[in-house]
C-alpha cells in the first residue's frame, strides 16, 4: 500500500504521527480531523481524505481513536520494521542527521558514522562512533547494513559514492547537492531540500 | 504556473538544472531526455513529460538546447528572484544549511544566522555574522527579511517561534522535529526528512 501513496501523503501522515504521539504520550483517547488540521495548517477535508485513505474510521463527534490512527500510520508506514544505517561524512550536516531525533520514532536507526579525518575518527556523536571510511566494507560485511546517508562536500561525493558502492552499499540517500553516477543495481535517492523551499514559496507565494 | 506543479515535478526540475549547469558549465549546447534520465535514475517518459509541462520543446535526435531548458526552469521555478532568509539556531544543522551551496544557486540566500549562545555570537559561518536572537527584531526591520529557517533544538522550537513571530517574521521553514503553533497570519512549512526518507524505502521496497 505504502507504494501507492504520494510523498506529500507520506509526509502529511508522518506529521499527522508526530501529533498521534504526543497526544498518546497525554493519554488523551481522541483526537479530530478539525485539531489535526488546525496543528497543521491544512484543509480539514485533506486530513479525512488521507485518514480515509489508509482505512481508518473516525466516530461522530469525538474524532479518531489515538491509538488507532496511530498504529494504523505505523503499519502502512513500516515505522516498526528498523532501518539501519551509517552516516558517511560527519561534517555539521552528518552530524546534525544522526543526532535528528524523529529519525529512530520511524524506524531509522544511525548506526554509526564515517569520515577520512584522522581527528574524528574514533570520536563519539552520542552513542554513535565515527570510524574511518576505510573500515567501511568490513562494517558493511558485519553488520549487513546496506544504506548510506551521504553527507560529504560536493567534491569529493562522487569519490565516495565510488568508494562505498564498493564496500557493499547498495542504497544511497544522498544530501550532497550533485548527481551521482552508480551502477544501475545501486539506487540512489536525492535528498532536495531547495526543491521542499521551493513549493513552500509557491504555495504562500513568497515573493 | 508554480503553483500548479506538484512538490515532486518542483524536485525532478531541480533536479534537471543541476545537472543543466553542469553542461552550460562544460559549453555542452544540447541534452537528451535519455542522458538526464540515466543520470537521474528516473524514466525518460518521465522526463519528456516534465519538459512538455514548461513548454519547452527538444529537437529531434539532438535533444534540448541547454540554455533553453535552463531558463525555462529558471523562470518557472523563480530562480532568480532572490529571497532572503535568515538561519535561527546556529547548531550543527543551522550551519550546515548555511554553507550548502546548492541554495544560493536556486536563488536562496541566507543572510544571516542568530542564536542565543554567547560563544557564538558575534562569530562567522563563511560570510554570514551569527547574531543575538534578541537583535532579530531590528534585523527584520532594517532588512525587511522576514523569512526564517528554524533549527533550534527541538524543546525550544516552540518558544523561539513564538520569539521570532514578534520580531516580525511572517515565513517559517521549520526544520525542528514537532508541529509549532502560531497565528494564522504567520505561515509555517514543516520539513519532513523522515518522509523523504520512507518514500525511497516504498519505491525500493527496502525492508
Amino acid at each position: 500500500m505504502k507504494n501507492s501513496l504520494s510523498q506529500r501523503t507520506i509526509n502529511r501522515l508522518t506529521q499527522y504521527y508526530t501529533i498521534l504521539r504526543d497526544y498518546s504520550k497525554k493519554n488523551i483517547d481522541y483526537i479530530t480531523s478539525s485539531t489535526i488540521s488546525t496543528l497543521l495548517f491544512i484543509d480539514e477535508t485533506q486530513v479525512r481524505k488521507d485518514v480515509k485513505l489508509i482505512n481508518c474510521k473516525g466516530k461522530c463527534k469525538v474524532g479518531y481513536l489515538v491509538s488507532e490512527l496511530k498504529e494504523k500510520i505505523e503499519d502502512v508506514l513500516d515505522y516498526k520494521i528498523v532501518k539501519k544505517a551509517f552516516v558517511i561524512g560527519a561534517g555539521n550536516l552528518g552530524v546534525a542527521l544522526s543526532k535528528y531525533s524523529k529519525f529512530s520514532q520511524f524506524g531509522l536507526e544511525i548506526a554509526a558514522l564515517f569520515d577520512t579525518d584522522k581527528a574524528k575518527i574514533g570520536t563519539y556523536i552520542d552513542d554513535k562512533e565515527i570510524f574511518d571510511l576505510a573500515m567501511l566494507k568490513e562494517k558493511v560485511k558485519d553488520t549487513g547494513i546496506n544504506i548510506a546517508i551521504l553527507t560529504t562536500p560536493n567534491k569529493v561525493a562522487q569519490q565516495v559514492c565510488d568508494e562505498i558502492t564498493c564496500a557493499g552499499i547498495k542504497y544511497i540517500w544522498n544530501f550532497a547537492p550533485t548527481i551521482l553516477r552508480a551502477q544501475s543495481d545501486i539506487k540512489i535517492w536525492n535528498e532536495n531540500l531547495i526543491g521542499s523551499f521551493i513549493q513552500f514559496c509557491a504555495i504562500e507565494n513568497i515573493k
